[in-house]
């Protein structure tokens, strides 16, 4: 059987097929209901202890990020909209609290889901979760039994909640398998964050098998044997093994320098979304920052962040990470990313809309400030600034132009910053990299945003499920242009990064290396791994094999001959 | 003043400001609420007889598509649900009829313009002209007072609505001005098909001047001049000369070849959306159709056109281009373009969605019957069949592999076919002109499509007012990749057209040829003046300007310099 790998490494073992507890719910009248209202007074009472708990055990086992998602579920529990509003239906209707709470969480399930939204989508979930709560509480059963796994296990299931995945031991559990979910899915990236080899979209798995099963798994194909023969268990076992190796060899790479085979080195940097990410980039050995994203002050928040509280939030990274580089993005908001007080305009198609700079060169008072901000910082750090979702040269020299007139500013009000401060763009929009030669005379950096560049290039929303097969890291055409953006870039003497996902994908590593990226930045789990296959790498080899995989016809060709030729494991 | 131009050529003359009838609507109460029902009915038997007379004045005077309109309005006063809808508001408010008429048609409005859709949007317009007819019946005002003009004049309104624009006196309206709309409005289109000089936008206009005042406009450029001075008015007659001259010119272009001054040979073609289109292509001399939109035998109907209907309309026109290419594009739904009765999803950002070849090769029922009855009316003349939308490889190979499947279907029929039918795909996502060496290899012609592939290449919905100003044709990397698209397609030895926008625009053409596009489709009224300017264009000399053009930072670099070394006029 074959499915989505989720979270890489092989697992082999028993399987323990885990069903959450069916609980129906009928509708029953009753005059006393506030008999009722207490039941449910008590249930929340209950399920908030509950959850501070696993805060508490998530926050030991895992971390902070995970854990929050507890703290969001309590917040779900004191929101008075929520519960008054099944209370109100109790009462209302006369009828039995797990009635009222089953309604009412439809309600607002079906609203969340009717919007085209993933942050609301998500909620949904969270809602679904936080009243299954109340209702096994309601029906007096105890929760968690993946709390108490005998044997090593591979727990099988239609799919894990996060209360779910918070309580299960995980020293027992040697593998995910769901039948729901995909690679972004809350269960995926927690098994990613646990390493535990999973994977996700299994479709009928919980009823093809049984409880003591022999499984295996492959994390990285979405493999998946049950009850194999005596030779895949031998197959399986050595190749977990050379897995287990690599993974070793990667943990090695700490401390150790970026640089390939034949001698090239490059930077291997990280993407942070707050200044609390910067511990994750030191642990993990980060060379630099290569994309800090710095909407979080503007969406943490009810109004625009002031000049202030940005300039401490860039300076504290800047010091933290001692004179290493930091590129700082200004505000990337619009298309998927909406700030209501900002009252940005409905759009038709909101990722070729009014976003990113182009909002910044309208909403001068917005990027005034941040640019203040910035250069502010760049006194104590190695700071450099880059503008996102750049499309045409006038749009560069505007928003130079406007930098300048702030450093005019602050020079007037003796405010110290660094007068050499390397301002760069992202190469994430097709015009940018075709007309790069002439772009790299403007800046002194280029970052290629993979992410957008292959939407643009491909004319595919990633997020659209019905075309997503479309986009594709490996596509040619896209490969080209990174490729004409670097060579440009080199003829014009600046250096090129890249900061979107493919940048820390391991088939392409050795590609882009060859085409002579100067600077990965990526997700800081991915350094280490990022690391051991540039030093594994022999440049000058893939750089011969440069034209031909340039003109493979398609996107699986290229990824079949990096698979035959290429790839470092 | 400077607005913007809408009509081409140069007007001058004296100012007649034309305002509407400004009738105010009141609440009245009355018991004899079927004297009013009555006053309605009376009215909107008037307003149908004038509809029909404004029809057939239209159909005389200016075309059967422009005449359309005023059908569409009558059924407007045929709709059960709109006029009854006002008549239940007379007898259960018991309300004058003009208040229940302005509190009905305002409901629709509110409800159609709410509405993210093109389509509705104009319904809105529609229905507010058809509403005012009502009311200034009701008001005992006679219409149309542009049906009396007394000397050549410059008209000057706030806006114009078709009914307006309809019974003006054509002979005497020498330009017109106007406050509201665009290129695509209303006014707009109408000046154009009539050849009188507009211009639009132009702010607060009708406060500014006074009947009988002087104005010169230039549509070409949007400047207005008011009460302008005697060396002004001199320098406007000469270019108003010269602009004639050159409109002569290119009547006499007229059963000409299109062949460059260097002897160059290309062929102008022209964009239909229905077979009706074509009398149109034959009247401008079209050397045959670059591009034939199938969408209409969609979007004209309840239900999937059958493989007869569609069969019918190619054949037709086929056929009445006795042999000259027709090239046929199959189904580009999705995207802006819904068709309610498929039921396609609603997506975030539909210009990255789910939409033609995408939906094509999904619903194999929908493409399979289109290509049966492209391939049977290939049999009675020079079609061509083009995909829309393509962005890999997978997708050619796939659309062709589905078109031989029909081919052998029609074999083991015994239906006739053009065996050596030629197969081509839009070029109008970035990838396919980075990769166009690639995709050469697989079809027998390639059509630039600029209006989407400026819209991928610099990420613009051109449709959002917010960031309309970065969508531009002169873009130096829309250039670039559409130079490299034509020369990948001539090293395959395969002939590369184009039917964007930009294949009619007077500065590009010269460049367009330089390149080497073998084929420029359009508008059909531009066809004769395209042939001019290829005709007294030399495309060596412009070539030697290429390289040049292709390194010039900006749209706006590019403009100026066609303007000021190549335009031919």
């Amino acid at each position: 059987m074959k499915a989505i790998g989720t979270s890489s490494g092989i697992a082999l073992g028993k399987v323990l097929v885990y069903k959450e507890p069916d609980i129906k719910v009928e509708r029953k009248e009753t005059e006393n209901y506030n008999d009722e209202i207490e039941r449910l007074d008590n249930a929340v009472k209950k399920g908030i202890k509950e959850l501070e708990s696993l805060y508490e055990e998530t926050l030991a086992s895992i971390g902070k990020k995970e854990a929050e998602i507890f703290n969001a579920h309590k917040l779900m529990l004191h929101d008075p909209e929520y519960i008054e509003g099944v209370k109100n239906k109790i009462k209302e209707e006369k009828v039995n609290v797990e009635w009222a709470l089953k309604e009412v969480t439809d309600y607002y399930i079906s609203l969340f889901e009717n919007i085209e939204d993933a942050y609301l989508k998500e909620r949904a979930l969270d809602l679904k979760d936080v009243s299954k709560r109340l209702l096994r509480i309601l029906a007096g059963i105890e929760g968690g039994d993946l709390r108490s796994i005998k044997e090593k296990s591979i727990i099988v299931a239609e799919d894990l909640v996060p209360s779910d995945t918070a309580q299960m031991d995980k020293k027992k559990v040697v593998g995910i398998v769901t039948e729901l979910g995909g690679k972004t899915s809350h269960t995926s990236i927690m098994a990613r964050s646990l390493e535990i080899p999973a994977v996700a979209g299994a479709k009928d798995i919980t009823n093809l098998i049984k409880d003591g099963d022999f499984m295996i798994i492959d994390g990285n194909t979405g493999i998946i044997l049950i009850n194999p023969s005596k030779e895949e268990i031998e197959f399986y076992e050595e190749k977990k093994k050379k897995y287990e190796d690599f993974k070793s060899k990667v943990k090695e790479m700490k401390g150790k320098e970026s640089i390939s085979k034949d001698g090239i080195r490059v930077e291997i940097a990280a993407n942070i979304g707050t200044p609390k990410d910067i511990d994750n980039v030191i642990a993990n050995d980060g060379e630099g920052v290569g994309l800090f994203r710095t909407e979080f002050l503007y969406m943490d928040s009810d109004s625009l962040p002031t000049e202030e509280e940005q300039f401490e939030a860039y300076k504290i990274v800047a010091e933290k990470l001692e004179g290493k580089p930091v590129v700082i993005r200004t505000l990337d908001v619009g298309g998927d990313k909406d700030i209501p007080y900002l009252e940005l305009p409905k759009e038709m198609n909101p990722f070729l809309g009014y976003r990113a700079i182009r909002l910044c060169l309208d909403r001068r008072d917005i990027f005034k400030t941040q640019l203040r901000a910035l250069l502010r910082a760049s006194a104590f750090g190695n700071i450099k600034i880059m503008f996102p979702m750049i499309s045409n040269i006038g749009e560069v020299r505007e928003a130079k132009r406007i930098l300048e007139e702030v450093k005019d500013e602050l020079r007037k009000e003796n405010i110290p910053f660094n007068e050499n401060i390397e301002v760069g763009i992202m190469v994430e929009i097709p015009s940018v990299a075709v007309h790069s030669d002439i772009f790299a005379k403007e800046v002194d950096f280029f970052s290629i945003g993979t992410n957008d560049l292959i939407q643009y290039t491909l004319a595919v929303d990633r997020g659209n499920q019905d075309i997503s097969h479309l986009y594709n890291q490996y596509d040619p055409a896209v490969l080209r242009l990174i490729k004409m953006t670097i060579d440009n870039g080199h003829k014009a003497g600046i250096w090129v990064g890249m900061c979107g996902e493919a940048a820390g994908d391991e088939k392409l590593i050795p590609v882009l290396l060859a085409m002579g990226l100067d600077e990965f930045s990526m997700n800081p789990a991915s350094i280490l791994k990022a690391r051991y296959i540039i030093n594994h790498t022999s440049k000058k080899e893939v750089e011969s094999m440069l034209d031909e995989i340039l003109s493979l016809p398609t996107a699986e060709d290229v990824e079949k001959f990096i698979d035959k030729n290429i790839i470092i494991r």
